[in-house]
């Protein structure tokens, strides 16, 4: 069936019944939910008198498309975007919002699956859909606003960053950016670079961590570590260095390079969607069992890759062709 | 110069350089800002230890027209839609987040106008645009997400309303709706009616009002006032009757309806985007000043005028074409 025979409370009604946590949730899930979805707002817990707020969009044909991701896939891609970026503040989820812009011959299972995957990518952090909207649109265009709270932590921020901090990072590079390469080569294989491609796994417990060992600084990989340290340098007035050696290829991103005749650092350099963490740490600081060393801070400013400038492919700008 | 000349990080830094406040602004707009746009998500005081939180979705050619709406009309609509929302809940609103899809064709000045009306709208209710997202889209769409504190009250929903409350409004209806049949006819005038199409006028400080009044429930009307009503009805199990001499037609709407052959109760009854608050009140309530009784809450199910079943216009569905 499609949205335009659905309706807009037909589709409404479908998609909050997906809402109510699902297989994965950890214990408590939502459960700083004071009032969720059908009145004219709701209403989220925010303990310690602050709430910290990120809202990102995804616009098919350029975040993702129907014939390589599936409804559930891009759920689980959207809230990850908007919970990695609270993750990268050493924040807890508790409620996303998601407007939804949807053309109306849209099977209305698609919308259902979408709302599968934002429920459960948000239940597995303890976070829960309280609201949204939807209207029909031209274009496929899903924006997430996910909320957290600090719980009684100053956030970290990206201008803390002093000459001297060593640099780290949790989780994964490169892998989703692989998995782009690959689909967009006209593969479907090797399945674990298309899978971090379709659903990024995001290292969410590691920003809390960060956080509570003294981070001065942290981002989440989501244009590219080289573009996304360039955010830090700028707003720390630092100069990053990182280690080409820091990173290991894995053998099946190192196989797909050779395949395709690229060079897998372009991939971990410059590749986003994966949403790792990078984050500075004071010198000497005992690392968090999640994170390892990948450079360190100085004097100057930009982003080198073993002492020299970066001049192979850039991040993402979602304006440029 | 478009967009695509301007680049993503360079329309984030036109926009964000307009989201100081403005003209107009409440002394402490934006007071509850702790942490503004720049990082990876925004910091916003939560007093209560609760956020009130809403997001509503603008697409063009269904809820606006770049000939019709100056870019500013539209931002300061995008913010009302979600403003209203936080009002009809009793909340003070503290907060906007925002997400843009724009086509890269698009002039960089019609987003930097657009964000000058989100920024205007924001700063008459004493919040502030604290973040957002920007992408290239084929469809122009604009999705905010609002965020609010209760002060400490309970917040005001849809399902309290008792038979017997009187049922009362604040602001004005059908304006909104006249100046849109207006315009799609081809006129421009009557200018009262255009401009409450293109800048609705909220009556928002009426429903913090309200709930000190004692409001049993309310919502703010945006898909009609029939509909909007027929949302507390069903949330409350209530019949709802509303009474038709109770609503003035104002002269310019009277003149314009009887030049277009339409019956102006239509627009009033079932106009949306004028974003009044209908509230219920316990029988016998002293109603606040800006507020004036409707109707009446009875037993049984649905919306009747004059105790009559309405067969007039329908409210709003964004996937009917």
């Amino acid at each position: 069936m499609s949205l335009a025979e659905t309706g807009e409370f037909g589709l409404i009604a479908r998609v909050v019944a997906r809402f109510g946590g699902g297989p994965g949730a950890l214990p408590g899930a939502g459960s700083a939910v004071l009032l969720g979805p059908g009145d004219d707002a709701a209403v989220v817990a925010a303990p310690d008198g602050r709430v910290v707020a990120s809202t990102d969009v995804l616009v098919e044909g350029r975040h993702f498309r129907r014939d390589w991701s599936s409804a559930r896939d891009v759920g689980h891609r959207a809230a990850a975007a908007n919970l990695a970026d609270l993750a990268a503040m050493g924040a807890v989820a508790t409620a996303l919002l998601v407007a939804l812009g949807m053309p109306p011959e849209l099977d209305v299972r698609w919308a259902e699956e979408l709302a599968d995957g934002l429920a459960a990518e948000s239940a597995a952090v303890g976070a829960a859909v309280v609201g949204g909207d939807v209207s029909a649109s031209p274009t496929l265009i899903i924006a997430v606003t996910a909320l957290g709270d600090l719980q009684n932590r100053s956030p970290v921020r990206r201008d803390g960053a002093h000459p001297g901090d060593l640099v780290a990072m949790a989780g994964r590079l490169g892998y989703a950016a692989a998995g782009y390469t690959v689909l967009s080569r006209g593969f479907r294989s090797p399945k674990l670079l298309v899978d971090a491609y379709r659903r990024p796994a995001v290292p969410y417990p590691a920003g809390v961590v960060a956080a509570e060992h003294g981070a001065t600084s942290m981002i989440d990989v989501s244009d590219g570590l080289v573009a996304d340290l360039g955010h830090l340098a700028t707003a720390s007035r630092v100069r990053i260095d990182v280690r080409r050696d820091a990173f290991e290829v894995p053998d099946p991103m190192r196989d797909a390079a050779r395949a395709l005749g690229v060079d897998p650092y372009g991939w971990i350099l410059a590749g986003g969607d994966d949403h790792a963490l990078v984050a500075t740490f004071p010198p000497g600081a005992a690392l968090p069992a999640d994170w390892r060393v990948i450079g360190a801070v100085g004097e100057g400013a930009g982003v080198t890759v073993d002492a020299e400038p970066y001049h192979g492919p850039r991040g993402w700008d979602h304006f440029a062709s």
